[in-house]
């Protein structure tokens, strides 16, 4: 046996990542007696190989691929090229991981123009092997060469023309010769070069063909967006050819062995009599359920059932397979995890571990939590027919259909009248707060991840689509990529993907179903991170608590002070000349911040609620510039500007600045946790967070600070409140300086997004749409590092901040409260580095805690089967 | 002996550290036998103790003090407040570290109303003792008390006035007691107590009033600016009076051991006769030169001359004394290393070093390198007089003096007729470079410490004045904090300060004379760390070559692409609607690029020269919006514009999008190099040097376009040029993942300017002027950033940036090229990270080569003696 090729038969043990998930299955198949066709697979390694040399085989595995063949002759008595009887292949690609988009198939090699004569002559039926050859020319030229399928088939349309018949079923043996004959035109024409009449010519160059399109355009778009490496390599499989296509006791068909859509338990399926695989696939013929299969091929049925059966229970998985009968006989081509809805993974994972296939472990292991948005908002139905005009970004996931609205005071009355509308602006403001809470979904022009309309509603759970570019808006009306939109017009946008489509299309309401409980409660036995909720709003909080947040981990409080009646008091604070005059108007600012903070203390209640003081540069309170109301306004804002915002003049350097504001807020949380503590008889649990600190005297000064106010407080009360003292890791300085920092501080708290944007070098607002884009496109980077936390660069960076932190206080809490609290593989790096919690928007926590479970599990050898392809 | 007081004749071999500055001083003296008063002194220690129980003096000092004034009593066969003739002591206060700003001293303690009488009678001059009297109860009473100065002198006055006489020497005993008696009912009226009569409550009272100076806001102040940690604490010295005015035969003075403005190695002091030490320092009455010190107190005077010859010979070391002689006898009052001019400081280091009394090491060690700066700029006369009427950033050192001129054309005109003009602007953009060219100086309104105005004067040397709060302008006119100046009027502008001064002013040319070149040549022999320049043209070049520079760390290329011919062609590249239209304008630029390079190289010729390829946003090369020239161009800077530029669209991020801009930079650099080595025989070392890499994928891609340009280049050219390609290390995560970005990198250069602004979050722009100056006025830092390298922080991610980089490579060539580069500290530093090199501004390459010497010698033990207290 050699090192780049194994035949099935004694490749049951060899890893998957040489065979590829196809060659994995049917060597499984083989050795559990299972009937497949036999065959060989020639490994990834040799498709690596092959890439890494510029397309050169590497040495031997020509012969080893001989050798195989002439394995394959004995064992199947044929002789590949036989003029008489030859014995016919087909190549397929299998890849470690299922991936679409790469070449598939190519059938019936071993033909020519001599032995399909002799195939005709040996089965009997002069037809089949006239058109089996005609199917191999076009695959071959199709796949092989490159050549324009459409030139094969406008051949076919006009040999029926010729013909005067409509069906291809109704060329007859003669038509089909005359059609090959055709085809091999073609492919001269094409290629400068006749059709190889070389079987072994045929089977190296499919192969080759088989590894080039592992680099295909196509293929490379669909790793990056699925985070599979590019060095894997697919294998090429070498597959006795079996004929579904031989007349009525031959068919050719699918199976799940569970229904991939609902997850019920029992066989799901399509099937054609007397057809090739690629018949079901094309859809030139509507295949029929499985079920008739027990009526037409009954003892072929009978043995499907049982090996589904066999299979299930022997992958302990879902299983998708292809089969083939030929003239009665069964034969299985290819075996795989089944793709299914997420309703149908949490219903298939909780049953399978209630008939005891799997643990529960297992059971939450095998979700994949990305799949949960599904459940968690509205989608656009799977089968509806759809327009997509524009795209923009993906701002807030789920889907929203809605009338057409300019400005938010439209938005709110015609939302209160009971219409759904969709607010589109150039971009969103604090006064547009009223337009976004009425409105079903917002789309707009400008803004990026981070724009005030992303982040407003991502808290809220509504759809967003920002940064539209092909957006242009004129008084009353809009123009999408050419297309004029009037108020009352309908579009639906689709937040989780970015798309804007015409018109208004059918969505599927979120379900979060009984499995979906049981699949959560499970993880939240095994998982060792706490989840947490990034909410700013009592609605939110509640919402946060009802999919099950242990606490919140921040609660933003500059979106409190840009609310409607507040905002005109923040100016009046900001355009304050003197400290007085700013404390007086902080002063009216109290009540309503300490309102705000009872209302989610009480949603909290018994949780622990993490508060950040102000954070944002004040210029963001104030308007543009020409719309100032006063001239000393238009001077201030002038004052505020920045060069560079998301460096200046925020976070803490606020509190600083202006210990006012942070005291007023101090006091505003200790009178708010003393109230309800009062009404409620026990006392939240209170975590006043400083944000933006990047040297331990800043937070050694705020945490002062922070205690005398909060002291204060407590003794003209005369009351008592526990609360602890943090900070948030967002700058790289904080990473390092770790040690220091912890000892002003109870919690650390990475914000990970402002810390990837100062280890990066990259403004969020910036980079996405623009540069970053590129990068992703150009695959510079795999990922987007604000949706997957780059571990390689801001990770190590934690990994030092957690050392660090530790090492002068070990107990400090740690957690993560960045927006990749919410992506899974984040979570699992959390989990890793040891920190104490994650927290992210409420609509993530399902998933937030199915990762955390996964990543618990992982450490103790626990893995989703990998989907096979 | 104790553990917080030591007598100086036992404290020979305690640390200076304990004793401070002038305890040491004295406690040495008494070891040589030089004539010192007795005493003791109570320790640093002591005062942080102190310090850290908020005011309260450690367990057993005052037991301690008890003892060492019962042995001084009877050293001295005096008793404090003995009615007879008392012991007095005065206390002084000694850091370590020489400390204006704090108290000095409190003479004459252990006098009160009984024991000044008894003195009169002791010492047979009943106005003396008077006087003695009145003085002590002035120097604690606005000491101890705070109480105003003011109201004693006013009392004087009013005495003088009673008794008709105009001189305080001819007030009589009878006036001394009498004015000594309003001076305690001041002392009553301000404090509501009598003045102490308990001479050892006197005594403790001023040992504490000497611990808390140590945190009067003018030594908080002066620590900060100078570098000096908070927690050192000063000691308080106990020393026996004596009085040099007691007659004609008594007196007192200061000397220099050498002349500490020209450094010429005589004698150099000033004294008088029948005064005390006050009476010099205040400038009452006017000192004499000391050599007239010969005649009328030769005895004195000879000792004199015999001790400074020994102190300088012990400390090794110039000497500052002060001393006072009572009735012929000379004692020393304190011995501290002298402070002097730059150019004195040269010239004592250079003849010490020839007299044999230090090693050339230990000269170099002693040159401070920030006042190297004295001898690179002009500087304002320190004799003059002048009025500073505003103050803003000093963005380029030196001075400047001129006639206001409000825009380049005028300045260029003006400087060409001769005048020497002051460019004054809100700020300057790349189309006021000829202006620039032409004007002594710069000073604007807006813009921080990288603003264009500052960098491009710090590049020409020229003196610059940048955000300068109180200028505004109309149209033909500044107005300066209320005061108006047209065209033609003198200004004058200090960037070494910030300061700016109304009128013309004297200046001091700068003088780089023999002793400069001696020093800095002896420390290029001690060195390790090779000193580069950042130039950006061959001017430049040639200016740093001449100070010393041995090749270029730094040439950026945008300053080219802005000169006034070149900007055209720049535009049109950006406004380029396709690639091709692009490289058309590429191409156009690229003779301009050549010709840049070839000027550098020759300058530089047989030294490396590092060039960075295109760096800044591309907007910055377009006009604001409101001059854009076309509708284009107005949608183009929209387009371009970015929320944070300095985390945008800059860097290698430009060379990734636009690979053609890096291809035609390559290119000019090429083939530069070629005409070079053609016309000079021997090609310049080119290092090819890309910006902003975060992730090793950016580089890597980057040296294959810059490896296959070359290539390209040399074969059409069939010529060969060895060159480097490298990165600048810019970014937290390029520090973390230097490993991997060496794979591809010849050299790397931290940029720490940028990379001071990702670790800390801080924009430069934003920050200075605004939240740091707060920072730094409130000490939540000690010293600015982007001055000194942060090196807890931004220094920590270069230390792990180095050990990666080197783990991979360990040849790889690691350098510097922010402007830390000219910062002594940051050099020492630089070179305690085994650095390769330092780059920095031309004018600072003297400063970087003795900083570098000093830091290699400090390894070795060798550091200048601190300049004592």
């Amino acid at each position: 046996m050699g090192h780049y090729v194994y035949a099935y038969a004694d490749a049951a043990d060899v890893r998957r990542e040489l065979l590829g998930g196809k060659g994995a299955g049917l060597a499984q198949m083989t050795a559990l007696d299972i009937p497949v066709p036999a065959g060989f697979v020639v490994t990834t390694e040799a498709c690596v190989e092959y890439m890494r040399t510029g397309g050169t085989l590497p040495d031997g595995v020509e012969e080893e691929i001989d050798e195989h063949m002439a394995r394959l002759e004995a064992e199947t008595g044929k002789r590949f090229g036989d003029p008489g009887d030859p014995l016919l292949v087909s190549v397929r690609s299998g890849a470690a991981v299922s991936m679409p988009g790469m070449m598939d198939t190519i059938l019936n090699l071993g033909l020519n123009s001599e032995t399909a004569a002799a195939l005709g002559t040996a089965t009997g039926n002069p037809r089949f092997a006239a058109d089996a050859y005609r199917r191999l020319v076009q695959m071959y030229g199709e796949v092989v060469e490159g050549i324009d399928g459409q030139r094969f088939e406008q051949e076919i349309a006009r040999l029926k023309g010729d013909r005067g018949v409509r069906n291809d079923v109704e060329l007859d043996a003669g038509d089909l010769v005359e059609l090959a004959g055709r085809f091999e035109s073609i492919y001269v024409d094409a290629t400068g070069r006749p059709f190889p009449q070389d079987p072994r010519d045929q089977l190296l160059r499919a192969i080759r063909a088989v590894f080039d399109s592992w680099d295909t355009p196509r293929a490379q778009v669909y790793r990056r967006a699925n985070g599979i490496p590019d060095d894997l390599g697919t294998a090429a499989n070498v597959v006795q050819m079996v004929f579904g296509n031989k007349g009525t006791t031959s068919g050719t068909g699918v199976a799940f062995t569970r229904d991939s859509s609902t997850g019920e338990p029992r066989l799901f399926g399509e099937f054609l009599v007397n057809a090739q695989g690629e018949d079901v696939v094309s859809g030139a013929r509507t295949p029929q359920p499985i079920e008739r299969m027990a009526e037409l091929l009954p003892g072929a049925f009978a043995e499907l059932v049982e090996t589904l059966q066999r299979l299930e229970r022997h992958f302990r998985e879902m299983q998708d397979i292809e089969f083939t009968v030929e003239e009665g006989k069964l034969y299985l081509l290819q075996t795989r995890t089944g793709k299914r809805t997420a309703r149908a993974a949490l219903r298939i994972a909780v049953d399978m571990a209630g008939e005891g296939l799997i643990s529960r472990e297992e059971a939450v292991a095998r979700i994949d939590p990305g799949q949960l948005d599904q459940l968690l908002h509205p989608m656009i139905d799977p089968g509806a027919k759809i327009e997509v005009i524009a795209e923009g970004l993906n701002a807030s996931p789920g889907a929203a259909t809605g009338l057409v609205v300019f400005d938010a005071d439209t938005a709110e009355e015609r939302g209160r009248a009971g219409e759904d509308v969709l607010l589109v602006r150039w971009e969103t403001t604090p006064d547009d707060i009223h337009g976004l809470i009425w409105a079903r979904g917002v789309l707009t022009a400008h803004g990026g991840m981070t724009s005030h309309a992303a982040v407003v509603a991502r808290g809220m759970g509504k759809p967003a689509v920002t940064g539209c570019d092909a957006l242009s808006l004129e008084p009353g009306q809009a123009t999408i990529a050419g297309r004029v939109f009037r108020e009352g017009d309908s579009l639906t946008i689709d937040g989780s993907t970015g798309r804007v489509i015409r018109g208004d299309v059918p969505l599927v309401p979120p379900e979060m179903d009984e499995n979906f409980e049981t699949v959560l409660a499970w993880a939240d036995g095994l998982r060792h991170l706490r989840v947490r909720a990034n909410a700013d709003t009592p609605e939110d909080a509640t919402k946060a608590r009802e999919l099950g947040a242990e606490g919140i981990g921040l609660c933003r409080t500059e979106h409190m002070f840009m609310a409607g009646e507040r905002l005109p008091l923040v100016r009046q604070m900001i355009m304050a000349g003197s400290e007085d005059e700013r404390r007086r108007a902080l002063d009216r600012l109290l009540p309503f911040q300490q309102a705000d903070f009872e209302g989610i203390f009480e949603a909290m209640a018994g949780l622990p609620v993490t508060i950040r003081l102000l954070d944002p540069p004040l210029h963001e309170f104030l308007p543009p510039l020409d719309e100032a109301e006063t001239p000393e306004m238009a001077q201030r804002i002038r004052s505020l500007r920045e060069a560079n915002p998301m460096l200046g003049t925020r976070g803490c350097r606020l509190g600083l600045l202006y210990p006012e504001i942070y005291e007023m807020q101090v006091r505003a949380i200790v009178r708010a946790g003393l109230a309800v503590a009062a009404r409620s008889g026990s006392a939240p649990l209170v975590e006043i967070m400083h944000p933006l600190v990047g040297f331990a005297e800043e937070l050694r000064r705020l945490r002062e600070l922070t205690l005398d106010t909060a002291a204060a407080e407590l003794e003209q009360a005369g009351g008592e409140l526990d609360y602890r003292v943090g900070t948030m890791i967002e700058l790289p300085r904080a990473c390092v300086r770790a040690d220091e920092i912890a000892e002003s501080a109870d919690f650390l708290s990475f914000g990970t997004n402002d810390l990837t944007q100062t280890t990066l070098g990259f403004s969020r607002d910036d980079a996405e749409g623009k540069f970053l884009t590129r990068y992703l496109d150009d695959r510079v980077l795999d990922t987007n590092p604000f949706e997957t936390l780059d571990t390689a660069g801001v990770g190590d960076l934690m990994r030092i901040g957690v050392e660090r932190a530790r090492a002068t206080k070990p107990d400090v809490k740690l957690g993560i409260c960045g927006e990749h609290g919410g992506d899974p593989r984040s979570v699992a790096f959390c989990h890793q580095l040891g920190l104490d919690y994650v927290s992210c928007s409420p609509y993530r926590i399902p998933l937030a805690r199915l990762a955390a479970a996964q990543a618990a599990l992982a450490e103790r050898g626990v893995v989703a089967v990998a989907v096979g392809g």
